[in-house]
Formats: C-alpha cells, structure tokens, sequence
C-alpha cells in the first residue's frame, strides 16, 4: 500500500466487488437500463433532490475520496502513467468541494422534462404534444479527469437518463469511490433506481458497450483524437465527440492589434492540450508587416514553436520561423505549437478556414462590425468569437452548468453540450379512434391548429 | 418516343446536358455548397419569394411535367420496373397542382433562421447567442415518388439548405423537368443561387456522394430498408432515416373494442406498404376471448394474412391462424399480413414493444387514462398514441408543411421530420478582447446573465 494512504484504513475504499458483482456487461447494461426508466418516471423535484444528496455525500466523504485518489495518483507515479495524465488525475481538498458546487448548480437548473414543448389540435379530438425525453443509457468512456463522474453524473440523472462510465485504469480507486457515491445517493431515495449508474472498469468491456445498440443510446468518448475516431469506426450506437480540434484566429485588418497579441497568447497558451486552444492565426496582409514581427516575438518568448507561410517568414525573416508544410494546415498539434498564414482579405480567411477547420471554434479579431457579422455569418463551425479568446468554447464558460462533452458534429447538439444534448423528444397524440381512411377520402380535413 | 408522348415537342423537355454539363460529381456538390452559403445569406422574405416563384413555374409548366411523367410512366410499363413503383411514379393534374399548393404551404410557415434561440451575458462585454443556422448540403437519395422534389426542394430552400437529389432512373424525365423548374426560381431571383440544388441521375453517383463527408451534411435516404441499411453502412455522412417500422397496436382491458377493430383495419389496410402501417397487435388477455375472434375475422375479411401466439390461435381454433414464430415478431411486413399477441397486461405490453419495437410509432387502445399515460410515458418510441391509427405519424398530418423524411434515430430529430430537422445552430460570442486566463486566475468570475 502506497505510504500516502496508509492513514487511510483499507475497509473505507469500497472493494470492487460491491460495484461490480456482475460480471456480465450486457446484464449489468440491462439493469442500468431498466432502472433508469425508474429514474425517468420521478418528478423534477425528486431527481433535484438526489443530486443534493449526491453533493452533501461528496462534501462528507471528501477524506475518502482524498484517500483513493492518493492512491491513484501513487500507483500513477509508480507505474509508466503518461505525465500529462498522471497530472490530471490528481485531485485535493478544495477540487473536491468545486465538485459539489458543480452538483448543486446542476441541481438549481430549471428541470428540463416535464413541460410540453408544442400542442397541435390535428383536428376534433386528435391532440398532438411534443415533449422532451431523455435519451434512456449514455455511455461515458473517459481518461483520467476524477471530475468527470460528478459532472455528467449529475447532467444524467437531471435529465433522467441511465449513465454507463468507462473511467481510465490510472483513475479506477478515485472512481469507484465517487460512483459509490452517485449509487449511495439514488439508493437513498429509492433502491429500484441504485443501478441507473454503472461503473465499468476493463478496457475490454469498451468493445462490449460498443456493440450494445439497443441497449445504449449514446456514447460520448472524451479522450485523445484516436480514440474519438476509433469508438466512431467501432460503434453503431450514436457518437457524441470530436475528432480534432483545428481552430483559427483571423486577425482582421481593423483588428486591435494590441489587443490581439493578449488574445492570441491566452488562446494557444492558456491550456494548449485542450480542443478549443488556438492553432492556427490568419493575418490580414494590410497589417502582417506592422504585426507579424511582434507576434512570432512574443509567441516565441512564451515557448511556442512557430511556423509559417512564405509570407510570414519573409516578414519574420530575423526570427526562427519554420516554414510550414500542407500537413500543418490540417493539424491539431495540441502543444506549444503554432502556425500563421497571411491571407489577402476577408474570404480568402473564411475559405481557408472552411477548407481546413474542423468546425469546432473559430475567431476574428475585428473593430469593424460589418466585417465581423459576415465572419459570424459565414464560417461553418459550432462557435464563432469576435474578439474572445478561443478558450472561452467550454458548457461551464458558456453557462450550461455542466457539460458532457464538445461535440463536432452539426445534428442534435453541437459545441459544448449541457442538458440538451441528453434529451430527445417524442410526440404523443391523444384521439378517439380515428382513421386515417377518412382525411384521404376527403371526409374530414385537418385543422392544424397551434395550442 | 412512346406513343402518348407524341404530341409534346421534344424541345420543351429538358436536355441532359443542361443540367449536367459537369461530369464530375465532386465539382457539381462543391458548386452546390458554395451556392448553398450565397442561398444563407438571402433574407427569409427572399427564400420564401422564390418558393412563389417555383409553385407558379409548377403551375404554368404543368403540361410540361406531365409530359415527362407519361413518358416515364410508358418506359415502365414497357420495361421491368417493380407494378408497385410504377404505381408510385404516375402524377395526374390533380397531383402537380397539389405539388404546387404545398410549395405555397411551406412558404406561409415561419422563418426558421433570422431570430436568437437564447442569448447569455458572460461578463460585461461579452456576450452569447445562440442562432439557428442551415446545416449546409442535405443529400436526399429516393425513389420514383415524383413529389418528393418540390417536396424536399422547398424544405430545403426555406432552410438556406443546399441540396443534391438523387432521383430513381424510373422518374428521369420526370425529375429532371421538376428539377429544371427549382433552378430557374433560383436563378430568376439570382443567378449565383440556381446551383443550389443538383440533380444527379446515375446509380454510380450514389457511392461517391456517401463518401462526400465535408462537402454534405446530411444524407436522407428514403427507400427501402436494405437501401436505408445499405446507406448507413456505407457513408460516414450523419444518416436521416429508418431500418424499418414496426409499429404495434396494443389493445387494453379498458378499449372501446368496437372503436379498436376499426383503427387497426386502418392502421393495417389503408396504405400497408407504409412505414407507419402497424405490423403487430397485443391483446390484454382479459379481453382477448371476446375480443380476437372478431378481429381476426374482419382482418381475414380485408384480405390480411393474420399469424398468432399459441394463446390467439386457441381462441381462434375454428379461424386460420398461421403460428407466429421468433422471426415474426422483429419483422416489418410493408404487406398485408399481421401478427397477434395476447398479453397478461400493460407491463408485459411495454416490454415485448420496447424489446421488438423499431422506435417509430407505437399504440394503445384504451379508455382508462392512466393506464394511456403510463404507455405514453414508458414506451420508447418517436410516436405514441392513444386510440388514432398509426398511420398519424406522418408530416403533413401533423401539421409540420412538409416532410423531409421519418427519422428513426433519437439524436437531432425524430419522428416525421420536417424543418427543424434541417437546421443546426451555432455559439456567437461577442467580446472585446477577454482572455480565459483572467478567469482561471480568479481575477474576473462569470456572471451568466439570461437576457
């Protein structure tokens, strides 16, 4: 036992076997599913209050959580744990208690089931409704970040959906010690519902949960670009992710150049691993010169390797610009890393940006409105800035409470995903036995009505 | 050239060359996009005067898409086309003036883009909306049913939606003449617009739009289930579309059996090669005695193959029951033949639909509300109704204009899909230079303003 735990007495950790007494995955996925239609029936108050309970069970178990993750985090550095992971497994005193702020913000948001969405009268006594729904099983397949099972934790149970979590080895004490407590917290309000959170541990599962189409309705994959592409190849079930993030910056001509170094320097360097850090800047011929050089100068002075188009390093001649190559315009480096390209105006830079982004993020830095709304207008993405740095693309910044993932695709949710992205919707009419022989016969004919 | 077809100057149908001059099917949809991003732009007033201008042409051209149609029609009838297709492919007067009023229709419907869904106050100066956007180019591939162009055409328009259709070769002269008309309102209203829809007619064709995944945003497959499969399978394109509908009658202790014969005759008989013609029907057992008998005998007497549990076939002993087998309850027949099920009660309803069930459409028959809403609420379906037939579920009877399709995924939309199925959003931020360091740093805090 690590040296840092041993304080901790063992009987507190909850043993595998007490979350995992199935060893079927399927049956296990079944339960989840069963008893999440449990879940769904509650009323907004009810799911509200099981997450309250949730936030006060993390609050009291916090030397426990502590206690695991410590663990976690020595096994990590024992082991051959990748650093940059190792790093943020790590949680202390103060992440556990943003944890269950985290919950209880969740659980101050407007419920979203239980309202009507639209009322059509088809005709006399033929009422049509549409209401939101959750989705019934999401499935979470994630690395390290302890933070992760609180989060969608809560986004799951508020919207009455089954949760399955797939959380990293390196992170498996810390983990089962917080869906112990998600478990604790439904089993308090009603047994039936316990199982509507499911932890899974082994890598090899992944592939079962893959294959469970019917069972699960979502996968949302929060890891490296690899493995985001490798659960969209492998899966039927619905994918919920992004492959790669390529965000841009276009320094406008109108820019404030001033202004734009600040943003620019936050948006690749604030957290360069993340999806949404900048990794491209598109500069507007009229000003590269008056720009460019003190650009790549304090780029370099924060430790980010730059390259360029044959423009910007003629420009930048007196600094150490790598020239860059087709491949750099597609990639996301996630790292200290930067690329600038020079563009003539306005749509050669919404072009380019069409042609090479991933429709993740992307920004213009601009004084002039009129060319900042035909920016806004016409680059095809989830999030569109004028004058904010990219990293401002995230559910918490955004105000959505919580999110359960970015997602690159344009259909259901798109960008940072809070509650909605969990929920569909079905429509429910209500008659007295009619046909619909009459209507094409032309006997009766539709009123279509808006309630 | 086929003998009704004489009197129609060859001249005045379409030539080939006019609307694929380009061979190169990658071209043609990248034109279509860039079309499509000028067709954005145009104020709602704009979309809508040219979905005028294209029932007028419809009406004025009548004669013309008549002439196209006999010809198709004739080239079927003299050819190997399925009796049933060719059904589907013969329009009349009263058809293309039809054609016409559902243009006008889906022109009368409110703007879907122009207006803000929510806007958030991050900070001072900093601020987000979330706006409605066209998800770029819709692929919509189908068969001989001539009215899905100004059917999907108008969706499509009226969205700022590029769109590639893919005609069946049953319906060429047809469609091409339909087509035709869609890009001369284009194009009266702007040239640089007409591009946004492209008509494609080779079956080989089909392969290289599924793999077009930059360049189209949705593909709608409408046809067979095969082909739906088939397309699923095969592109990396988000898919529009369902595998299959089996649908389900479910008929409770508490029906109005009278009232329940005659919805499950129309549910069955009035279209049974529909999505939404119901394929099963559950029987509580309570009633089942009094109640199977009679159905059976008016289902035999409509012409309906009738197949049944041990339990339907005892009550029916004297009536030729076929014995149901395991296949029989997964299967969607598009044909007369039905297949019935006594059930102990609700519960044993809901889960025999929510194990077999496609998730289309889904029924119950009964008197007792409560007992109706626990289906309504339970049941996992896109559509669920209590005492109308099934063959509601459809976009014009509900109200929606038009319908670009049944969806049977429950991401984005679901169920009869009509606008709302083609729009995306996107996140606009506006700032004036914030960066996320101040916030992480604690030196600013959010405050998530609703205005």
């Amino acid at each position: 036992m690590p040296e840092q735990a041993a304080g901790q007495p063992a009987s507190t950790l909850p043993d595998k076997a007490l979350l995992d007494k199935d060893k079927d995955v399927t049956a296990r996925v079944q339960k989840t599913r069963r008893a999440a239609r449990a879940l769904a029936r509650l009323s907004g108050h009810d799911r509200n209050h099981i997450l309250i309970t949730a936030a006060d069970l993390i609050k009291s178990r916090s030397a426990e959580i502590l206690g695991a993750n410590r663990m976690d985090c020595d096994a990590a550095a024992a082991g051959n744990v990748a650093p940059v992971l190792a790093k943020r497994l790590k949680t202390d005193e103060a992440g556990v208690k943003e944890m269950a702020v985290r919950v209880r913000d969740v659980a101050a948001l407007d419920d979203p089931l239980g309202h009507v969405q639209a009322t059509t009268e088809l005709d006399d006594g033929l009422v049509l409704q549409k209401v939101p729904c959750p989705l019934g099983v999401i499935a979470v397949i994630f690395e390290s970040r302890p933070d992760v099972v609180p989060q969608v934790g809560s986004l799951a149970i508020k919207t009455g959906n089954g949760l399955v979590l797939k959380g990293g080895v390196e992170a498996r004490l810390t983990n089962r010690v917080l869906a112990a407590i998600w478990r604790d917290a439904l089993a308090a309000h009603d047994p039936a519902i316990a199982e509507s959170v499911c932890l899974l541990e082994e890598r090899a599962e992944i592939m079962q949960v893959l294959q469970m189409d019917r069972e699960i309705d979502l996968v949302v994959p929060r890891g490296s670009s690899e493995f985001v592409n490798f659960v969209f190849k492998n899966s039927r079930i619905p994918v919920m992710g992004h492959g790669s993030g390529v965000c841009h910056i276009y320094v406008d001509k109108a820019a404030d150049l001033k202004a734009a170094i600040a943003v620019i320097l936050d948006s690749k360097t604030q957290y360069p691993a993340a999806c949404n850090s900048v990794e491209k800047v598109l500069v507007h011929d009229e000003v590269a010169r008056r720009f460019l050089p003190e650009l790549v100068a304090a780029l370099q002075a924060a430790g980010v390797e730059v390259r360029g188009c044959e423009r910007t390093k003629q420009i930048c001649a007196d600094l150490n610009v790598i020239p860059a190559t087709e491949e750099d315009w597609h990639t996301e480096y996630c790292d200290l890393k930067l690329t600038i390209k020079a563009v003539r105006n306005l749509n050669e830079a919404i072009e380019h940006i069409n042609h090479y982004g991933s429709r993740h993020t992307e920004c213009i830095l601009t004084q002039d409105n009129i060319t900042a709304e035909r920016f806004l207008d016409e680059v095809d993405a989830a999030s569109v800035f004028q004058n904010a740095s990219t990293r401002f693309a995230d559910g918490f910044r955004y105000g959505l409470g919580a999110e359960i993932g970015i997602s690159n695709s344009k259909l259901h949710a798109r960008g940072p995903v809070g509650m909605e992205g969990l929920l569909t919707y079905k429509y429910r009419l209500r008659g007295s036995g009619q046909v619909v022989t009459e209507y094409a016969q032309g006997k009766r004919s539709f009123k279509h009505k808006k309630l």
